[in-house]
């Protein structure tokens, strides 16, 4: 996990269009490499910000170029990797726009050679935008997808593959038809499920949110993303995005069927339940348990249940240093944590995920040297 | 945060019905604090299992009791109420269902008399299940809602709120109708979207699923939750979770209907989009925004949005410690943590929340003594 800085040279000059967030993340990792990256934005002020934070140079449009970079904007993408597929005609053209399929439908639509195109897409991001957010190693350890196109050229996938190692990212193939509904699946779905559930709070009673744990936060964590970003992409893949949703609402109408059933059953006659409505109720439970089990655990393993060891932790400086150190001491490998704080106190619940096998000796070695082991 | 001995002891003799997770930590808790417990349950088996954990003692029913907490499965436990009010015609009863006005209503429709009954809800819970999962601390710093009848002894609140006290819990007044809308929209509506959504993953292509990122982990981690147990809580709340989940229904549909219309947009005519459609996607998570803003922040407080520090984490014991040294070492309090791995390496990035102003001096102490900081 960090820069590959002789993948980045072997890339020779790199061009970089659009210096946001990501265009502006991939000129100071290639930059940071010692590889010489040109820029290119509509916007002569922005071209300027990405060169004074070390982005690159603002292209002189003299040179022969390796490879391009295309970080514009979702809805220009595709304008803008004609145009460079045109202007650079010895170079390999990519772009990283979250949404692959639009992308080539309309190139292809427009008769763009695409034998040295190809799409791709950093599943990196960040809640702040723009060049001054940006940061070299913004793509480490990320998954990476490639979408070549059938008939394009290996060498183009392979300089893009090159890029994805350069920049210390995990390369993915995956043609952009199924890029796209795998991300409608496992990014745009649970995007609208969060912000659907997070809107029904907007009109609650204080008294309501307060009882809040940590289910709805995590659930709604990020409902708190950027309504025009999310509109461009959700709009970009409205198809298989639309698609998901409608399965999901089939099986919501299933529940709410069963739930209404249930809220109709008479009370003075308890002997006469709604038939099948709990089954119904249990089946979607027990349908995301299965779901749920079939997300990748750490490394990109198979997944595991951690034990879950939870510490009282006082709210000042050192408490977590003291913690975290016990629990080295006592030999043992954090998989995950999570930080709880509990309503009206100044403490918090820290819950350390662990292989299930050493739970009772981490337990017991936190107990020993004082700390208040919850559960 | 800690228990009250004192207000444990105020309350006598104390009777738990039920001697599972829930009856058997506050057995537990309460016997810790030198208060005497008597137990009750069907099963001998479980109440011998309770006794030996500590919990209290099997009930000789012999002496009187000040309070009785029945703390059994949902489906029975207006039942055992008026069994126990009736028992004991000097003690106060309570009972620990996540769903209040069922019993309630059942109880009236009973003839039972409410003056000695406070309806509560502890809201806490454990993955795990039975009185081998209880602790006495399983209340500490977590909401206790009381629901008392508006015609009840003021007596009876008075002692079930010192219960709370005594287990270390928040006590929160709030009716029965009124909890139970809550819980529906802050506990119910999330378990139901976020099983929804991990059941749309049961049939994904691994490699659809080996994009997962925390996003989607975060929406689903509920979904891992026990299916018998939330179809119980589920169907004793069906009418208010129904009505919030046609809510979101009704949200999800205009979503739906606006994705559709964009997908159908003529991909030959970029000129003519769906009026409107683009405007209803923005506000579903313009409105996500609002509703996220609500939940209350650490320590009950105003909502603050933290600025995130990312780190690198090797993956071996003693990288946390040191990490979490260093911060207390740069003076800097942890608000919130998560540590995010990485797919395919063995590294993790830590996330690390503080409040904006301390960002910066944070990330340059962390680089200063040979941290990578992300972000």
């Amino acid at each position: 996990m960090s820069l590959d800085p002789a993948a980045a040279l072997e890339l020779g000059t790199v061009r970089v269009v659009g210096t946001g967030l990501l265009g502006a993340s991939v000129g100071l990792g290639l930059s940071a490499s010692g590889a010489r990256v040109v820029l290119g934005d509509v916007s002569p002020t922005a071209l300027a910000l990405a060169r004074d934070l070390g982005a690159g140079v603002p292209d002189p449009g003299a040179e022969p170029v390796g490879l391009v970079v295309v970080a514009t904007p979702p809805d220009v993408t595709a304008a803008v990797v004609a145009e460079e597929v045109k202007a650079h005609p010895d170079a390999v053209v990519t772009d990283v726009a979250s949404v692959k399929e639009g992308v080539l439908t309309a190139l292809r639509g427009a008769g763009v050679d695409l034998r040295r195109y190809v799409g791709s897409h950093p599943m990196a991001g960040r809640e702040r935008s723009g060049a001054v957010a940006a940061r070299g190693d913004l793509f480490l350890g990320r998954p990476w997808v490639l979408s070549p196109v059938p008939d394009g050229d290996a060498g183009a996938a392979s300089t893009v593959r090159r890029l994805a190692l350069a920049l210390g990212a995990v390369p993915v193939v995956m043609p952009a038809y199924e890029h796209d509904r795998a991300v409608a699946l496992v990014s745009h779905l649970p995007q609208v499920a969060a912000s659907l559930v997070a809107a029904r709070l907007r009109h609650a009673p204080d008294a309501a949110v307060a009882l809040a744990g940590q289910g709805l936060r995590d659930v709604t964590r990020i409902a708190a993303s950027d309504p025009a970003l999310w509109t461009q992409i959700l709009a970009a893949n409205a198809g298989p995005v639309a698609a998901v949703l409608a399965d999901l609402r089939a099986d919501l109408d299933r529940v709410l069927a069963a739930l209404e059933a249930i809220a109709a059953e008479p009370a003075a006659d308890p002997g006469a339940p709604a038939v099948g409505a709990r089954g119904a109720v249990a089946r979607a439970v027990a349908d995301g348990n299965l779901g749920r089990e079939r997300i990748p655990g750490k490394h990109g393993g198979v997944p595991t249940r951690y034990a879950v060891v939870t510490v009282v932790i006082p709210d000042e400086p050192g408490a977590l240093g003291k913690v975290f150190a016990d629990i080295a001491a006592a030999g043992t490998n954090v998989e995950e944590v999570a930080l709880e704080h509990a309503p009206g106190r100044s403490v918090g619940l820290l819950e350390v995920s662990v292989v299930p096998a050493v739970r009772e000796h981490l337990e017991a070695a936190l107990e020993a040297v004082g700390w208040h082991v919850v559960a």
